[in-house]
Parts: C-alpha cells; structure tokens; sequence
C-alpha cells in the first residue's frame, strides 16, 4: 500500500480492504483457514464441523429505523454463519461503552439484542464489557463472534467451488433498504422517510432453502458494499462471470428514489437481512418459491445468472437495453453503515 | 443500579461491573451458561466440550514496556481459554481503528499479535476491521474471541466447584507488574522506571502442571482487579474462606516502590501473565516446583490456602502479624489496563 495511515476506506469492505487484508493481516496471520476469506472460517473439530466468525458493529447512528447496533450485532453474525451453510448455536459479546452513555439506551440495546438472539436460536454464552472515557468512542461499540455446526455436505457452501455456467442468482428481497435507512437519519440528512432497515436473522429462510434443496452453490449476505461487491468477488480469479439483469432487481420505489437524489447506486447499498444464493438451474424455481412463503423473502428474485463468457466480470444488463461492467468499489459509498 | 449513565467503573470488572452484568446484561441474556459468569464458557458440542470466550481490548497506551495492545489481545484470551482448563486451538480478531491511524504501528501491533499467536499455538481463523472517523475511537481497540477444547474431566476446574478447606494458593510470580507497567507510560505520569509488563500466554505452564496433578481445583487469570479480586470471587457465597500471607505475596522492589509512592495496593493491580491456582495439599508442592521449571513461573510461591473459619471472606495476614478482612473492589484503581 502507498498510504501510511488508515483511511475510512480501510474499513469499507470494499478493495482498500482487501489491500489492508493482503499487506498486514494476511502477511502476519496467514494460514489456509484464515486466507480463504470467508466471513465464517470452517474448522474440522472431532466429530463435526465448526464454523467460527466475528463482527464489530460500530454503526452511527445507533439507534435508526427498523433497529439498532443491537439488532445488527445479532443478526450481523448468525447471518455470517447462515451463509456459510452452518446452523448458528451460540454468540459472545464485547460492548466498549463511552462514559457518560445512558444506561436506558444500553438496555434498549441489550434487549433487542436478546429479542433477535431468541428469534434466531441461539444463546448469548459469554460476554465482556469494557468502558472507556468520554470522547474516545462514540457511545457504544459492539463486538460479536459466533459459533456455528456445518453439516460436512454443506463445507462447499462458504466457497463456492461448485459454481458453474447456468448456475442463477437469487436474492431474498429488496436491495439497499439498511443503507438508506442509516442514511436518512445522519446527523448532516435527517431526511423524513419511510425507509426502513431490513435487519433480520436469515437462519430461518436459509434453513427452509437448504430443506428442499442440496443444490446450492454459494451464499453470502449482502452487507457493506452491497450486492455489487459480493458478486464482484465471486467471480474473482474464476473461470465464469455473471451477468445480471437490471429489470429484476427488487428495489423499493422510496430508496430508489433517495439513491437517485444523492447519486447513490443501489447495487452498491448495504442490505442486513439479504441473502444472495446461486442455485443450479434445475432448483432455482422451487428455491424461489420456498424463499417467497418466508417472511423474510416475499420479494425474492431471480436476478441474474452465471456465465462461461467474460469470465472474472460482472456485467449489468440495464433496462434501457445497454450493457456494463460492475466494478469492485475502491471502498464504501457509505462509511459507518454496521 | 441508581446510576443512569455508564461510568468508568462499569467497566473495571469490580463491583460495578457485577451490578451492570446482573441488572442489565444478565437480566436479558441471562442462560445457564452466561450465568456461570466464568471467563470461558464451557459448552457441550457432539464428541467434546468446548471453552468459548471474547474480550475487548482498550488499553492506553498501546504501546507499553513488555509489549502492545497485541500482545494482551493474544495473551488474554489464550489465558482465559487455559484456565478454563482448556486447549486454546483457535482466535477471532476484531479491530477497530481510528481515521489517520499510522499503518506502521498496526503492522507493528500485527506482528506481535502473530508472535504471541505461534508462542501459543493458536490459528487465527478469521477476522473483521472497521475503521471510524478521526475523534470517534482512541487509535485501535481489538476484540478477540477464542475456542479451546476441554477435556471432560477438567470442566470442573473453572467452577471451582471441588474447592475445599486445605487446599493450597499457588501464584506463578510477582503481582502487579503489567499495571504499574502501564500506569508508567500514562501521559500525565511518564514515570522512568524499569518495570515492563508480564504479558505472556500461559498455556504453557498451565500445560505443564495439568500434565503432573489432576488435583488443580481452581484456576484464573489475575487481570482487572489483581489476586483480590479473584480470591474475593472464590469466596463469595462459599462455606469456605481463603487466607492469604502478605509475606509470601512475590513482588518486585520497583513495583512495590511505585505502589507505595502512588499509594495502591499491588493485591488489586492487573497482571497479564500471572494465574493463580488453588490445588489440593498433597499436590501443593509438586505443582509449586513445575510451575518454578517454567520460564513464566520461576518465581511461582504458594500465598496462602482455603480455610474452614470465616466463609465468604478473603483475610490477609500482615507482615507485622495483624489481618485485615480483603474486600472485593467497587471499581478500578485504573482504566483502561487493558
């Protein structure tokens, strides 16, 4: 890397993220679980398979429409392990509090927390709390790890290995509902909208999917950078490429119509309660079908597929009829969004 | 809690700390296992037990003689794996960095989480960063959670539950040293002393003196809160009490020194290498030379043992031959230890 100091974009998901990843994380740490660079490493453990992963949530606000940093920490990391084809059992949490934070808002926090952990299944079994002085975080910063069982024939899940032309992507609902949300009340916005965060634990609908279908490929759950950047790296260094098509993307009119307001991309948009799936041919309709009686799947799409030409690219096929390429972001249009 | 916001205390694993835990985190969370309030949290998993555990990182400076904020994020949760009487075998990292951060100094930080991770023998498996505005943290604080497996006939060892009158107390060397070291480097202190931290891992010794006694009864590491605080904790509730003699207690003369001066108590002061063990009489001695084979234990003593009189009570026996009654602490004498 050319720059000495962190910037915002380090943090991004996004390239500038991986840079970091390749020139100090990776350069220290390495080993073959750790560089796979899923969100869930899956470690052989006697008698089964564990999947293991953490999240710091650092959100800002913290409190927002449809949730708050609680609802995210919980979520955030039973959805890293849904995606990696594992059943979530257990969480820690590691709260860094400001002095000086209201101690009614930490329960409201608290308290979702356990409402979406209840929701999800799984037991919050050890925790940590340290405080720091006023000014040194911004009011409450949450880490969670979580641990989760991977069924041996899932292992190919979290990597995707057995992707393949023809294979079709799917997607749980509408896109970049969380981003806009955050957005929208940002000190600087404070925008009167109805938008919504879709926060959600997704065990639920991954397990119905997984119920009536051994045939899929890849999931992953589109968080920061947005549909974009998760198909983007799946066709990283791959012999296939996608190509989706823009008519089918679920989005809702209100964040439509804020993304084309600040000049935002909508693929590009962190969603918390989005799985995108690809899916043999053969099963897509019925994982569709399955998706869509889910609560957290009535608008499920179908919204691309994948492709034996310009293998390593993802391409859009715009409404108009016209055709390009999406790019990995350099880093997040939106710092701060979980 | 009369307290309506969050104050320093809450975070020093004191009294404080206890009542936030009880009124807040144990009140929605609460579960058989997080109720333990052990370190690890030990949970059954077809075939093996494991020990779970996460804790945050916060210390100021980061950089401090004997080590960096990485050094502890390694060592404190292989620690608190360990003496669960666990094998630590893996660790998640979570960073969250300030805006403006110097790369040097992560990669710095980096390194040493990576020495310290190879000393231990644990993977890092995976990770998260985020990264916040400038002003928004103070400069890095790290998460790490680890999985360790524990042996079916040691669960017992981080309940306590076998501890009886006559059992021995065991420390591996001289207290107090990783909270002087740091409180040394305090921006507003800046002391020129030679006193540097005891950061270490410990699975090691702990190894070593599982594999020549199974009669371990007890053991924790003594962090925020020093050997007080974890004798106090042994106690409280207990039909035993614990009597320690100050004559006994392994200090360094600059320590001690720095104590006197600053007027602190080193019984309360946070170690970063330092476990003690409460271990059946019998056991007491062979257990006290293996510790004294270790290079993190050559100045291992026996400081006191569990007695019958005075339950739920932690006495010390003064050099001059007076005792006083050891109280658990309502808060820190320092934030931000670690």
């Amino acid at each position: 890397m050319n720059q000495k100091e962190i910037l915002l974009n380090h943090g991004s998901g996004g390239k500038l993220s991986q840079d970091l990843f390749k020139s100090v994380f990776g350069k220290y740490f390495g080993n073959p679980i750790l560089d796979k660079l899923t969100d869930s490493a899956i470690v052989e453990s006697p008698g089964t398979h564990l999947a293991f992963t953490t999240d710091s949530y650092v959100v800002d606000p913290i409190f927002f429409p449809g949730g708050n940093i609680g609802t995210l920490a919980v979520c955030g990391t039973v959805n890293d392990l849904s995606v990696a084809g594992a059943e979530p059992i257990m969480l820690s949490t590691g709260f860094i509090i400001e002095e000086g934070f209201p101690l009614s808002k930490l329960e409201e926090v608290v308290s979702e927390m356990a409402a979406k952990a209840k929701e999800a299944g799984v037991s919050i079994v050890t925790g940590d709390t340290k405080v720091v002085n006023k000014g040194k975080c911004d009011g409450l910063f949450i880490n969670t790890s979580g641990i989760g069982r991977v069924d041996q024939a899932r292992k190919h899940i979290s990597y995707g290995e057995t992707i393949s032309p023809g294979d079709v992507i799917l997607i749980n609902g509408t896109l970049g509902d969380h981003g806009m949300a955050i957005l929208s009340k940002r000190n600087e916005i404070n925008l009167h909208t109805k938008i919504a965060s879709d926060c959600a634990p997704l065990n639920g609908i991954i397990q119905d999917v997984l119920a009536v279908s051994d045939k899929v490929r890849f999931m992953r759950d589109a968080t920061r950078g947005g549909l974009a950047t998760v198909l983007c790296e799946c066709v990283t260094n791959r012999e296939y490429g996608i190509r989706i098509d823009e008519s089918t993307l679920p989005l809702r009119e209100s964040v439509m119509g804020m993304c084309d307001m600040l000049g935002f991309d909508p693929l590009y948009i962190a969603n918390e309660g989005k799985v995108v799936m690809i899916v043999a041919p053969e099963d897509a309709q019925r994982v569709l079908e399955t998706m869509q009686q889910h609560p957290y799947g009535k608008e499920a799409a179908i919204v691309g597929e994948v492709v034996a030409d310009h293998p390593g690219k993802v391409t859009l096929q715009t409404e108009i009829g016209g055709k390009r390429i999406v790019e990995i972001p350099a880093g997040d249009q939106l710092p701060r969004i979980c």
